[in-house]
């Protein structure tokens, strides 16, 4: 490698790497067209998107100029992912592949395996994805690319994270967020290259980036707070020295808003201009995937697409053995600089252990059960302050503007919020440098918080229960890409993704109905048993254990729904410790002695919960000798079979919480469906009756929410005895008495416009 | 009502809402100040958002008189749904409250109603809401007002929608997105008019369009292709003309790109300028929900409270008896143009069938099971294609860059897709107005439809189903928005939300893992029974009777998932109507005849479908004496329990179907908990074996794909031979012997690049 290559090495370059592009779209064998090409030659059925392709590797070999000349450490975030052949073509032959598998070396029997091996069974996909070195971004599902380059830019000053954003997937809603993202990044970030790529079409049709004029596009992005440099490389002699100017220009840009950079081309350049059936190809939609699909069947669409692979001039850049002509070894950057070898994309390697905080120190002291009223997420955030007080550079909170709401303040008072912008009037806790990103959008968030875990980096991500739906499809493919890399050996564990969900629809009645949703459970529910976690922690206690483990684990998705109101609380530091290990158990004290009970009440939730004592409280009283055993549970998987779940409860912890043919009544958090779907496996299960949420809500009190839903303590306590063995008859009565008073007290309520006391503010009688 | 009210009686309109919206929020009793303020009188839980109240008020004032000028029609929709208080000050002043509820009558009784229902059990939720006049979008979850109102606007072009956005909700990605709106817009639509009110501050932030300069504001929205009007009441003196004359410029406009309004003002403007305890509260973000919070309990804050309610002067606005002042009612315009009273925010009133084709026209000629091919969206593509050519205009369909993709090209032969801006370059069916919307952004998608559907007319949503998930929360809201309507005597029925679900991940083998994911059914199954469909219909005739049944109901949320690629058709137009009635079905020539099962085979979805029969064929061949039934189910909640869900088959139905105790291997489109969890309730339904979808993907073959979910013909076969009652020691041979065959046919597969001709392309033997 010496100095930089010249504008004919580089096209010589991209010669190259758009035929292995096309190669691999269409090819199985004959892969350097050594001899005339025939329909055994072809992939039976080709696959891949050519459209995006050469404007990737023009943006690649261009990226790979700029890090030679500048030593600058990159991270390529590619947002057209469906343009893996681009990618693979440039890191085949900048020697990456060869470096994680011996057999992709850089000859022709690595060649001819990297052209079989897209989009074969037991190949690469069809798109990026975690088998591929360099990417930490799959660009399956469209959208996020800008925003995971930016949570990979977040404290890492020195890099440079280049993304590349298809003026298809620019059309997206989260993308037309990001490019705020500016905004919040300050002098101790990395910083972030978008590359438009505006080559006109996506699948079908124009984009609407491509309905733009220059003055539009550049009006748009610097009203966004960018320097947009706009390159049109259509019809140009030299896209090489137009783009290269363009990045130089970025690089060397200082003071001001930050560049962008809007690069025109046309759609899948390098193509003949139609297909022999007259469908116009070059420049058109129909560039956009297998330009000649039907080529095994029809000698017509065959010649024509060996006079385009012909048209690359194989031989005089590979040689007879395939071994790539010399002067294209000498665009690559150094090995330790390519962009396939960045330690940033394979984040794992980079992740150093947060500084947890012992908390014992944050704890609260119960004396004993129900002795004492907090808010669990209150603690938290004294024990997350006492975290960032360490002023670890690899943690981050994103939040939706919620962290107040959610009773985290007090992180606040540790770190500001960091927003990089002078912002006129009152303002409190902002600061251009802060462990604490706050914008009104889910989506920012999860998208940053990704790219900032992906590259080696903790985080904790604070949301309203009901909105954290809003990022269900990123969640989705979150997990997707975690469950991959762990089936890829060199991919090294990340950080787990923390939710903390605290602002719970049990007391979002205030808010109302739109605020009530718990179905973000039942969407962790559809994911691999190695990727999810479910947690409901009663209390403040339990919360802070559970946040610890959470915080210490790699490569899940945990989620944690703790209620943010003040509320009573159950278990000591060390009692919840044990409580957290076992993931569901019996609290003796709060039934009524040894022996088989005749139900069980069980609960999950912090409101459940609350509900679930005040039950059994009511029962000691109007149906004394009822035998009630009362059983927490904190980790909601633990209710999985063994076999489905690595946290399930064996059969005899299992039996050892929930008898074998007792019934048992159960108040949980969510919709009652999620602890159905956990449960199932498990023999007998039909003795479960599960309490939940009905999708019953308004603007009302808490205890009608409950009640609405069939949850409150009346409610619970009539199903009990009516279901408890041996109450059949004298159940009955009881039952009708509670449902009775649960009507006063809703009358009262609507009567007061609050809830009577005695309901809130129940305490425990120990 | 006389002409254009002057500023002083606006002002003093302007007044009389705030004053009421300030008493909503704290009053429940003395609601006109008529004796000095005391505890007693306070709501027991203050609840409301002033900060954005004062700016909602000066807007709808503005809008009144405009209206009142210009007759214009004109439809609300207010992002800021938290706002409520102000919105019900002015539905209570114009009389529209009065009109829906004789209790909210126009004087002191229905102003003491008002004021006390108002986050009341019972009364008015805190946010907007169906139960409230004039609304077609809540606001509780932030992003969706400008594409609602888009929605909204499509095919009435007298039709004016105004659209209020917060500055905290600009920040999210679907609204980003919807700025670009206009650009599908055309001469047979109505106009969107957006008011962006810049109110500087979130919860407890800044807002990033408040750190925005006015020029990169005007940038912004410009190169979005709209013409700016900045109007900046901070601090005026008549900020009524300054929003005014915006206004009017706005409707003035003719030609070039559309007006749209920046309004920049103090946050909660009115508000005293600090709490007793020196925390600033107007203009800053301490306004944004209950400014004195402490009221009843802080002596201090109650006479502030009073000083700021009394500084509205009440007892000018309204006489002894709570009627307003004769001038207060100049404002609102005639009863018919009032923004409460538009027909279009009760859409179920202007809602007109559809001019639904006979589908028997369209239908496949299936001689026998399995003799035909086609592609099942193909052919309903033709009947839209027909319903398209009858021109309504109140039927649009929206999706997301796929219409070709999913097979409903011959829609577009009948329609172009909309797109009013020049673009460049080759295109093909595209057009200045057509009935189909693509765009890629999900989120426009929904949210267009939805303002749609909510104003009397007609849709469709055909989307790969892997990414149908990034509108998860919209569809919770939509659902919720859907139960509370049914609640609300006058609202009238619109027309269903129907998705089609055709790129299914069974065949998104060649996108790969990130275009496999069925979790929006485990979605659906969230919500009310009331609310919610899902149907799989296994081929094409079903399909063309499913979606007719989805187009002609109302009020409901209809998923349908039918796979695109071209398979064998089994039922022919007759049986197909019979088998949908029906929901669920023995296929009586597909099973080994009549008698007691010893193994049911069920299967729902095209794919699944398919490899049951296929599973069946393979049983008859090597388990032949075994006595298999066959059934499919196309409407999957009739698996449920009649008692939790109306479309669920009696208990006799359902045994019909899988008999009492015969072990059911069910073959599934989804995750098997869906099927699972329709069943709960069943009794027995232990017996039931699912095969479904494991998380398991890659770009593969189809039949890969299908094995590593263990849903192949000889896995599910495999399953039956060895559940089978009374197959024990023989199942178990012959179950090993199949799975062997499996393993082969992938090895196969693996050598080959695709599935062995035998499996592509099988046939039912009949």
């Amino acid at each position: 490698m010496a100095g930089r290559p010249d504008a004919g090495t580089l096209r010589r370059y991209r010669r190259a790497c758009d035929y292995l592009a096309a190669a691999m779209i269409h090819l199985k064998d004959n892969v350097l067209l050594t001899e005339p090409l025939r329909p055994e030659h072809l992939k039976p059925r080709p696959l891949g998107h050519w459209g995006t392709c050469p404007g990737l590797t023009l943006i690649y070999a261009g990226l790979d100029r700029l890090i030679a000349e500048t030593g600058q450490r990159t991270l390529l975030v590619t947002g057209p992912g469906h343009g893996a052949p681009a990618i693979h073509a440039n890191l085949w032959l900048e020697g990456t592949h060869a470096e994680y598998d011996a057999g992709l070396s850089r000859d022709g029997r690595g060649l001819a395996a990297l052209v079989r091996r897209f989009s074969w069974p037991g190949g690469f996909p069809s798109h990026l994805s975690p088998e591929v070195p360099g990417v930490i971004h799959e660009g399956g599902e469209l959208g996020y690319a800008l925003a995971t380059a930016f949570g990979a830019a977040f404290d890492d000053p020195g890099l440079l994270v280049a993304c590349v954003v298809g003026d298809g997937e620019a059309e997206t809603g989260p993308t037309a967020a990001s490019w705020h993202s500016p905004k919040f990044t300050g002098s101790g970030d990395g910083r972030v290259l978008p590359i438009l790529h505006l080559n006109g079409y996506k699948i079908s049709s124009p984009t609407l980036y491509e309905s733009m004029s220059a003055t539009e596009l550049e009006r748009y992005f610097a009203g966004c707070g960018w320097t947009p440099l706009l390159v049109d490389v259509r019809g140009a002699d030299n896209p090489d020295e137009l783009l290269g100017t363009a990045l130089s220009r970025a690089h060397a840009h200082d003071g001001g808003p930050p560049p962008m950079i809007v690069l025109r081309s046309e759609k899948g350049f390098g193509l003949p201009s139609a297909a022999p059936d007259g469908t116009p190809l070059a420049g058109t939609f129909h560039a956009h995937q297998v330009p000649l699909p039907g080529a095994a069947g029809d000698p017509e669409q065959l010649a024509a697409l060996e006079r385009w692979l012909r048209s690359y001039r194989p031989e005089e850049l590979f040689d007879a053995d395939g071994v790539p002509a010399p002067d294209l070894l000498d665009v690559p950057p150094e090995p330790g600089l390519r962009l396939g070898r960045v330690p940033q994309a394979n984040g794992g390697l980079l992740r150093e252990d947060l500084p947890l905080p012992d908390t014992g120190m944050f704890a609260i002291d119960v004396r004993g059960p129900g002795s004492t009223d907090a808010s669990a997420p209150e603690v938290l955030g004294a024990w997350l302050a006492e975290l960032v007080r360490e002023a670890p550079e690899n943690f981050r909170v994103v939040c939706p503007d919620e962290l107040q709401s959610n009773k985290l303040g007090a992180l606040l008072d540790a770190t500001p919020r960091q927003f990089d912008r002078a912002v006129p009037g009152y303002t409190e806790h902002l600061g251009g440098r802060g462990r604490v990103l706050e914008v009104l959008s889910e989506h920012l968030c999860q998208g940053w918080l990704e790219g900032y875990l992906l590259t080696g980096r903790h985080g904790l991500f604070p949301c309203y229960e009901a909105f954290v739906s809003i990022v269900d499809s990123m969640v989705n493919q979150y997990a997707k890409f975690l469950k991959m890399s762990g089936e890829v050996p060199w991919r090294a564990p990340v950080a787990s993704l923390n939710y903390l969900l605290s602002s719970d629809g049990w007391r979002q009645d205030h808010n109302g109905y739109s605020h009530q949703g718990p179905g973000f459970i039942n969407q962790m529910l559809t994911k691999k048993a190695s990727t999810t976690r479910v947690y409901l922690p009663p209390d403040a206690n339990t919360l802070l254990h559970t946040m610890r483990r959470c915080l210490a684990s790699t490569d899940l998705i945990n989620v944690v729904v703790a209620g943010k109101q003040g509320g009573p609380q159950w278990l000591s530091h060390d009692d919840a410790a044990v409580h957290c290990r076992a993931g569901a158990a019996e609290w003796p004290w709060a039934g009524t002695g040894s022996g088989a009970p005749d139900v069980v009440l069980a609960c999950a939730g912090t409101t459940p919960t609350v509900e679930t004592l005040a039950a059994a409280a009511l029962l000691r009283e109007r149906a004394p000798g009822l035998k009630v055993r009362v059983v927490n549970v904190v980790d909601l998987l633990s209710l999985c079979p063994a076999d489905r779940h690595p946290h399930g409860l064996s059969a005899e912890e299992f039996t050892d919480c929930f008898g074998k043919a007792v019934p048992v009544v159960f108040a949980f958090h969510g919709y009652p469906s999620a602890v159905h779907e956990v449960l199932h496996g498990r023999a007998g299960s039909g003795r479960f009756h599960v309490h939940g949420y009905l999708e019953e809500g308004t603007t009302t009190t808490p205890f009608d929410l409950l009640a609405s839903n069939r949850m409150s303590r009346h409610d619970l306590a009539a199903d009990a005895v009516r279901r408890a063995r041996g109450w059949a008859s004298e159940g009955g009565d009881i039952a009708r008495a509670l449902v009775a008073e649960r009507d006063e007290v809703l009358e009262q309520s609507y009567r007061d416009g609050q809830d009577p006391e005695g309901i809130t503010g129940w305490r425990w009688p120990g």
